[in-house]
């Protein structure tokens, strides 16, 4: 096939978490070079087993690639030290006038800030975060929403492709990605939220839980997001977590800040902030997010 | 057949509103007899038009019946004065020790007041109310949500069957219907607040909202629901309405009385009351409902 | 003096709860004649060493009254039932075209109607609710808050004074009375809500909460309302309570009931209705409504 | 008299705002020499009027000082600058292990990074924020709290005794200074919000807002605070601001990064924010945030 050789990219990938991993290791799949680098070193054998080469730093791995760098990380603070730390990316990167395709779940502000810094080293940089958990990651089915430069778009696009089934770009300053993940974590955990009072309601009358997400979501939402969430609602399946309360409401402080410096109200999100802060303050930080829905329940004196 | 003439009955309807005319014509489409009162009289031509018999008082249309009624009207008010007030149904269904199927949406409170009501005259009370706009009463298919005695909803599963896709049987209590259709539509009034607010952040970051939409709920809640009434919200069709405003705050009065009866606090459900009562307050009760995400706007200065 | 036979009346007296009680002591200390009934019956000693006389109904009360019946009683339920009830005392005033002082705490809608049944039956209705608790009440120190006809309220002032340190007249409507009284206990509600947010953001940095009540009180507000509250929550003196949480949820729905009729979202009165909700639903309805700072401290996970 | 030549200092300030211009003049009517610095220069004239003596830089002037600098700047961000910026005081002040007396609302996550940078510097640091306006200030009636270091503020409070009528010692932590100032700006936020909502009831209801504040405070709160803030509501005289509302949100914002900090949902603190928020988003952030009251009174459909 024609462009098949032109694709093919030696890639560095910085931060293997839940997601990190199955992204990388569809890039691999996809005939990539990828080179990793972890803050938890991998153990060579797993390196090797996955079609990983590894490096020392992430300066390291971005000197090494052909001038593509993709990061998943945890937060803001670990963004800034695999970019801007003693062994970050961005001077080898702009040694190379390379790209920079931050798709982790940051801050709005960040974004920006990480902008102007790969501007000034003389290089770019893209977000591009996904919606999706561990198991789409790996059936690289996460949906990419992308934004930047069209042209830095079109360029990584086939690396996005192999990590997803759909990207969109949303426009060309890489925060405006980040706010649409973040609007869409909103989405989520205020369903969660509604999802809860509705059980509470209606568990207090008496009616069986299984039996309303049956005609509330059959009836009318019809989400296969309500439909998943309600059933480990109903099943208290909390543990082990798929998505930490303690991270939902890391997301709601990115939403509430974003919200902040736009002058935009968001009640509905200030409530669901408030909800999760006082369940990681009870101590349930380390369980799915979706035990919202008990925390509902144990406001209103339920079990 | 063997049931096919048992099973046509000579019905009362009483309300003949946007939800009750396409749902007793579709009693008439299935063979039965309908003698319709309405507070506003049909004309005649009309009335003949549409097959159904009339009657000059839901007092005289239950005692014509074959002992079934079903009332679909406004209100708690106008659900008292077609069943206890002068010339109400209560006294001739209690002399055929009858059946009246209540469909409106109303008060938890008066959904149990009403049933003992029944039971001390004689007769019999069932909550079955639906979920569906006006289109899909027209095609028959609504959901229905039933409350009462088992008995009592297998008599009249045909009729509601004519009317609807799916019947729901919730439990013994009329009031436990009436509890799922509130916490149903709450959770659509508490979709229509998050959309507004999800739309206004991601506005203001200059994204498009049609894309928000496509990527929110195409990649994440994937909801006919979300669909149509994102639609409804970028393209400010609020006018004419599908379901009004004000309707929205009586529900979300309904709603919250229902929580405060059953001490379960609703802070979700609190916020888009307030929500929709400001909307009231400042002139926006006759849009429809989904002007919420406007409200939500001009509270961030949009437009 | 002039006016001293004059201005003693002969009082029917209906209520007499902790706040009754010493209201109606007040006015036998004033030289009145005072004819009491209670749903529960005074034990004929109490009565007596107390000066009061006793009726057998509020009927008979208002009949043997000199055309003056003041009620205390608990809610709207009560207030309706004294009056419009199988013995209440409306027909009996009607008869002598007398005039009903309403000191209860009630619902807006019940006081205009209430007003309209007064004047359908031929007599005249005031709602002169109070501010205080019953030391105020036994020191004859509340604060009246009256509405109605001008010349109501100057026909019973004496009797108010008797009762009361100041008397306020807010407006032609009885309603108006009501809404002001509302507003007042929405405030001390709210500022519940405020000081335990207060108390537990401060008390998790690891300042002494009798401390901080010396600053912001003693630099700030400078109100005994802090500090009487301050220090109630600070020494967790929540039984005996002075005022039920579910007494304070009962004020809370009818703040809310008025703003929604009114039109006026009230997202504070929202929130603390639900905050006190929830304490009920959680067993702590007949402690003080003070324990709103205990419950914001364990949505913190303090204690 | 034997302290008087041990107490004078030759004292750096850094700030002169509205509230630090009349703090430093009080410094110098107690005797001290004041070296003044602020980032928009003070006209010579008007300097030697105050009796100022001036500094080129935050760094002179705390190398000129007998080792007390006072800060009194806007925010965190300013804050920043004149303690660890170019020509910051942080250097020179740790050459005299001097001691740096913060007296700005700042965060509490900068007064606790504040406090390390200055341990490293070979100095110290104290919050000691004030309650109090501009015209408290003027009057030498400011009220500080003071945290940090038991005997650094024993040597300083001659100094804030010269500007403040009270000084409160609420820890050994800088931050619990902050926090019980946000508490306390909190609190008066909070106050604005309920009352609005109180004026907005009963405007709508026809009670007269000079009367409702004369009787929910007469009779009620009986707080200077609830009285000052209800006349300018009732008079909305927002302009010119006493405290511009975009102050207020800034506070806010403080609060809820500390709240969320320390794990400790405020929901009311939640809804102010989003109330001002709303506020500034609508252009009303140069006003008096008093202008709250207006806010909720548009939400009502008022004027």
């Amino acid at each position: 096939m024609e462009s098949s050789s032109a694709s093919k990219q030696t890639v560095a990938f910085i931060g293997l978490g839940s997601m990190g991993m199955p992204m990388a290791r569809n890039l691999v799949n996809a005939g990539h070079v990828v080179i990793v680098w972890n803050r938890t070193p991998m153990p060579e054998a797993e390196r090797a087993a996955n079609g990983f080469e590894s490096a020392a730093s992430p300066a390291e791995a971005a000197a090494r690639s052909s001038g593509i760098v993709i990061t998943m990380v945890a937060d803001d603070v670990a963004l800034e030290a695999v970019t801007l730390g003693e062994h970050g990316l961005l001077k080898a990167l702009g040694a190379k006038q390379g790209l920079h395709v931050s798709m982790s779940t940051v801050s709005v502000q960040i974004a920006a800030e990480m902008a102007a810094a790969h501007t000034a080293a003389g290089c770019r940089y893209l977000a591009a975060p996904v919606f999706g958990r561990p198991d789409a990651a790996a059936a690289a089915k996460l949906s990419v929403v992308a934004a930047g430069d069209a042209a830095d778009i079109a360029q990584v696009e086939p690396l996005l492709k192999a990590m997803g089934q759909a990207v969109f770009h949303v426009g060309p300053k890489p925060e405006q990605a980040n706010t649409v993940k973040l609007a869409g974590n909103f989405l989520l955990m205020s369903m969660l939220e509604s999802l809860g009072e509705a059980f509470a309601l209606t568990g207090k009358a008496g009616v069986d839980a299984r039996q309303v997400l049956d005609i509330v979501n059959g009836a009318l939402m019809r989400s296969p997001v309500y439909e998943n969430y309600g059933n480990i609602a109903i099943n208290k399946r909390f543990d082990p977590p798929g998505f930490k309360l303690r991270l939902g409401l890391k997301d709601a402080n990115l939403v509430l800040a974003a919200a902040t410096a736009a002058a935009v109200p968001m009640p509905a999100a200030s409530l669901v902030h408030d909800r999760m802060l006082g369940g990681v303050a009870r101590g349930a930080g380390e369980l799915d997010w979706s035990v919202i829905a008990r925390l509902v329940a144990e406001d209103a004196g339920l079990k």
